[in-house]
């Protein structure tokens, strides 16, 4: 499916290119879980070491692989490590049998690449309800152990891809008393994005030092707003994974960094908008902020209740500053909201103000910064300092295309 | 617009004949308030001892028309009253303009009508935020009042259209007593239609004798199973109205009579059908019951959750039985579930059980199911007793073709 839809408008030039991180390499493998004529399996190898931190989907029916990583995070640090992701096959909604698979991929990673069952953790994306054939998946693990390579990170994102248009990648490298410390990650995700995380598949590798429980506490309050500010369709996934691995070999302890943080934040943001920028659909990029709300909460309420919007999402696809459609999804949203203290903005044109249409409004302002590909919308609720952003994208026909015959 | 649009594959064969509620009658004029061609405004005037209940949006941004009503709802019955819709312009987030506009129509309405201004009713459905130029209603009010007849309730019908492809109308004859009491109602919608009510426009007749209390007890209970239990589009409108009005004229007297309640209800649930068989769009009908939830509240949380999920309205577009899409729904609705204890059945056929894909399940069974116009997913949580059965439509290229250009 995927290698089949044109490459996304929003898409960057190009893969980006990305620092090795020492102690994790990378391999590839076409196992033909479902897809032909493409890698659907990736294999991302970590010395030992090695800290991973994660955040996975909320969803009270999220899949066997997701249980299995839940269960095992937070362990023990000491030895090597394996993340080991098929695309294809979610396993999700699979009952016992997807348990049993997981424990088969585990078990062969572990033996083929010498760490502990309990240090390998697996992702599968896909096609929901439907066995995974993980025979094929363990009949090349020696072949993935044996073929690893730090210089594979673009491989592995292509592997992971199904709907996605384009492979995701994103990476720094930050000074910290005068060090290099690099982070560097992959993501996959276009469809079934929404927030109560993670919404897709993310893999971040950083040679920093740091231990699990403080990496922890960093990955959970920038998924927030990074991660957790994004939405495609309000659909959630029963997969979605985020691992950040920390593998210690720059010998630089990060601890309490707030440019290591800020980093590692700017990564996730980045990976964040990518996927945004491969909705499924997507024909324009779509900030939205609302300051001025009671709370953080509330501000948070009313920009996903404008971001999921479809008849917002719609008038956006047809480039139409309809205003009128973000204060129903304002109104709608259940936070408290004024109609007489609203104020609207589209990019830096104020459209609506004090319950009206704004006095110097001028449509053809607006609407030629609606034929951007880039777009703002804020709203000041005029009620107290709360404040949030999300990221979203608009719902065109493309949605619809693909997603009305992509199981068929 | 509405006009240019084809008629909704689902539409009724034709509008209904409907019997005469003694007491109200009605008129309609094209009065240019957007539309041209075409009636845009109604009149139902009902003669003195009418009772009215009602039921409006909850939105915080609810407009001017939806204020005024809430205001003078409950207040004295004796004098006759009047109900005054406009098609066209919403009058919503037109901050004091739009109260101005109320009032001036409100006054010319009460004027000619002969009845006092606290017991004129308005509501107004169409685009957000411009101006309403009340003038040009007010000009007509006058003739509105002197032309209105009980045989014009299919004309009231259509004058209230917008994107409506057909006009809604339902009514029945029930005997109390060995006595008939009649009801009929109109209806319009197509998008922005979600629960939290009203979701619509709806002005419903009968000539039962009952007291404005006991009548805003049955109207506001059959509204959350009825015009709260449907979703299009999963958005709010800020102008939504039920207005139901009892002009005693059968001499009947109906309180506490089950079926004069389940006549009531009849009449609701085939409008509010009525609005999902005209979503924007639409070309499938579907019910969606979820059964063994916790609490009858989970259920319907749980049934929204599926009704409002763009990728099972795709699939369900699509034809495809992709009950993994129906998981994913359940699993992100917040409601709690139990991953193995679900099982979805599409129309007759058991798809999943268990946690996994049913033994017996015939793909080709299921998907000859979607390919029919009315569907029907079941969901049973496994938990308890808890119960709601919802309706909703597909998501279709023809929703995106409405609304990515509607303003424009």
């Amino acid at each position: 499916m995927a290698t089949e839809m044109p490459v996304s408008p929003l898409a960057p030039a190009s893969f980006p290119d990305l620092p090795r991180i020492e102690g994790v390499r990378f391999s590839t493998v076409a196992a033909g879980v479902k897809y032909t004529g493409r890698t659907d399996v990736m294999l991302a190898l970590l010395d030992p070491g090695a800290v991973i931190a994660g955040v996975f989907t909320r969803s009270a029916t999220r899949s066997a692989p997701v249980l299995d990583c839940q269960e095992k995070l937070g362990g023990a640090s000491g030895p090597g490590a394996a993340i080991l992701v098929n695309s294809g096959n979610s396993n999700a909604f699979t009952g016992r049998n997807g348990t049993e698979a997981v424990r088969a991929i585990t078990r062969a990673t572990a033996s083929a690449c010498n760490v502990p069952e309990e240090r390998v953790f697996t992702s599968s994306t896909g096609v929901i309800g439907e066995p995974l054939p993980f025979d094929r998946i363990t009949a090349h693990l020696e072949t993935l152990a044996d073929t690893v390579s730090a210089d594979s990170i673009e491989a592995a994102a292509r592997a992971i891809m199904t709907t996605d248009t384009f492979a995701k990648g994103a990476g720094t490298t930050v000074n910290i008393d005068g060090q290099p410390v690099r982070i560097v990650g992959i993501a996959k995700g276009s469809g079934m994005i929404a927030p109560d995380m993670a919404t897709m598949l993310v893999y971040i590798f950083t040679d920093a030092v740091i231990s699990q429980v403080d990496l922890q506490k960093l990955v959970s309050a920038h998924n927030e707003v990074t991660f957790n500010s994004i939405t495609v369709d309000s659909d959630t996934s029963t997969s979605d994974t985020l691992l950040v691995a920390a593998t210690g070999k720059s010998g630089t302890d990060v601890t309490g960094n707030s440019a290591f943080s800020d980093a590692l934040h700017g990564v996730m943001l980045d990976l964040a908008h990518q996927v945004v920028r491969d909705g499924e659909g997507a024909t324009k990029f779509v900030e939205i902020t609302v300051t001025g709300a009671e709370t953080d909460t509330d501000a948070r309420i009313h920009a996903l209740s404008v971001a999921n919007s479809p008849l917002v999402k719609t008038a956006i696809a047809g480039e139409d500053p309809n205003w009128g459609r973000v204060v129903m999804a304002i109104g709608k949203s259940g936070a408290p909201a004024d109609r007489d203290r609203l104020s609207i903005r589209f990019g830096d044109v104020t459209v609506a103000e004090s319950g009206w249409v704004s006095p110097g409004y001028d449509e053809a302002e607006a609407a030629a910064h609606m034929k951007g590909q880039d777009l703002r919308i804020s709203v000041d609720i005029g009620m107290g300092q709360g404040a949030a952003t999300v990221w979203t994208c608009d719902l065109t026909h493309g949605y619809i295309a693909i997603n009305a015959d992509y199981r068929s």
